[in-house]
């Protein structure tokens, strides 16, 4: 038996810190994180990729509401630009995968799907919405806006503006895992789940109704890796390994910890409420539903066999 | 064994004549044709379900300039948008075929694949662009673009304005065709090769590198249907089947021909130089190679068995 990954890629493989994520940039640093997952493939895994949209859904946002100043376009909701961005970002990472894997001599089909992920209309975090999306605006738009459609705004902690927040729901159910378990059984490459999956709600008589809300990338991949028993799950941020400590002389980096650790520290608030903290909870999630190892860590973890941060069952 | 169907949905069965295209209308008209689709799911058909994109990659195209007009976001290439519109229009396909099922009570995965597809950096279409894309400009603003980027425009027939034209290249190969035949003949419905694919050329080393084009939707399509070697292949458009002699007293009906008939009815430019002449070709490429029959209809010819153009064989 072949081992299966999922491995989800942070928002640096595509767009690095100081770029303007031009797509010229955006193709290299694909290009370049395809050649260090391809040290995955030469070990004879099936692989599944995940990765984020943050860049991407934001100008989409932006050239929907300007599209509609400009030309009256219709603008599109919230659902359709995330499925946007997971043809676009999915291509992109294809393509480039096909050349990295045509530069190593090595034949093997990749498929991009693109991923509804069920959500629960009733979860709390629709009372507190909390993610920003779209454009940036000054306060008294932001409450004429607000007045007008019922929408929640915030300030930007950098005080560049107000924007709209949506609800980051918890994902229940990944709706193509099937399909996508088959794939990876195949041996064929799949990028799924981009931007943590379209968010929808079962209404009425079941049908799945579009809902305006985002779901973490990585709390999507590890409910896509748990529910399809992948033996190890990746994720791929910015730094090497994950810090307890963080900033005090008694900092230290984690390098293997069990879960009860891993679970112990959360419980400690180590990771404040910053991007970690749902890396964290996202590999607790995976190694309680039986995955064997979670590592966290940037893309050099991949290749070298003791990096990063690892969370094993004990 | 099971029969394999692939259909190519027209542009009307996403907007139909005289709708703005709202999201809305989308939606129900989407709903509607996955209604009809249930008759070949019921009748234990595996389905490949292709696409247009036309309305929805025109505004993401329109976005695109406006965005960069607005908040000067960076422009998105042609390759990018047309898989952007993948991912929303097969997300929408994909999330009405699962209501459809629901209602039904029928248990099926549905997959929606983004697709590329391979072109000619030769093709002679390269040569005469022909395919409007983009915003209207007046003729002026159109010279500069001209002149400034190297892009060719044409005057719209119906003198609305100049638009920016790309050229039509014939698709040599479909990238994914093996994963999405491995998933049909799982039974799993596939929503692929949308807006006719991502058009890709093999650059030096062999590399895939994005090409600004756009393939034909039923081209495309019959190729896949072609190479995976499927069944029955539909074209679904506005009209419930071929005419010959056109407008004019003789004008006839075409139900069951055969394809020397139709090459023959070809050859006599029977089909003018509008849209229906591309899928007379693209029907008669897949009989040539193997289809067992090729229908060109509109949704109704899809559960009357005896309705709309059928190319045969012999």
């Amino acid at each position: 038996m072949r081992k299966l990954a999922v491995v989800a890629l942070g928002g640096n493989a595509l767009v690095k810190e100081g770029q303007r994520g031009t797509i010229d940039e955006q193709e290299q640093n694909v290009y370049e994180t395809c050649e260090i997952l391809l040290e995955l493939i030469k070990k004879n895994y099936n692989l599944i990729i995940t990765h984020g949209n943050g860049p991407q859904v934001g100008n989409i946002l932006m050239r929907n509401e300007a599209g509609y100043e400009v030309y009256k376009i219709e603008k599109m909701p919230l659902d359709i630009c995330v499925a946007d961005s997971q043809g676009g970002i999915g291509y992109m990472i294809e393509r480039q995968m096909r050349n990295v894997l045509s530069k190593a001599g090595i034949h093997k089909n990749i498929i991009t799907v693109v991923t509804q992920v069920l959500v629960d209309k009733n979860d709390t975090a629709f009372k507190n919405p909390s993610k920003p999306i779209g454009p940036f605006y000054i306060k008294e738009e932001a409450a004429l806006l607000s007045n007008a459609n019922g929408w929640e705004f915030k300030e930007d902690a950098r005080k560049r503006g107000w924007r709209k927040v949506v609800a980051s729901p918890k994902p229940i159910d990944i709706l193509n895992k099937q399909a996508i378990e088959t794939m990876a059984e195949h041996g064929i490459i799949v990028i799924a789940a981009g931007g943590g999956g379209i968010p929808v709600y079962r209404h009425e008589n079941n049908y799945l109704e579009a809902i305006e809300a985002v779901v973490d990338k990585d709390l999507a991949s590890a409910l896509l890796a748990k529910d399809i028993k992948a033996d190890e799950f990746y994720i791929i941020t910015d730094v090497p390994a994950v810090f307890i400590n963080y900033n005090k002389p008694e900092q230290k980096t984690l390098k293997n910890i069990s879960l009860n650790e891993a679970k112990c520290y959360l419980s400690e608030d180590q990771f404040g409420s910053g991007s970690m903290e749902p890396k964290i909870e996202a590999a607790i999630d995976f190694i309680e539903n039986g995955g064997k190892v979670a590592i966290i860590t940037d893309t050099t973890g991949l290749y070298e066999n003791n990096s990063g941060t690892r969370i094993y069952k004990n």
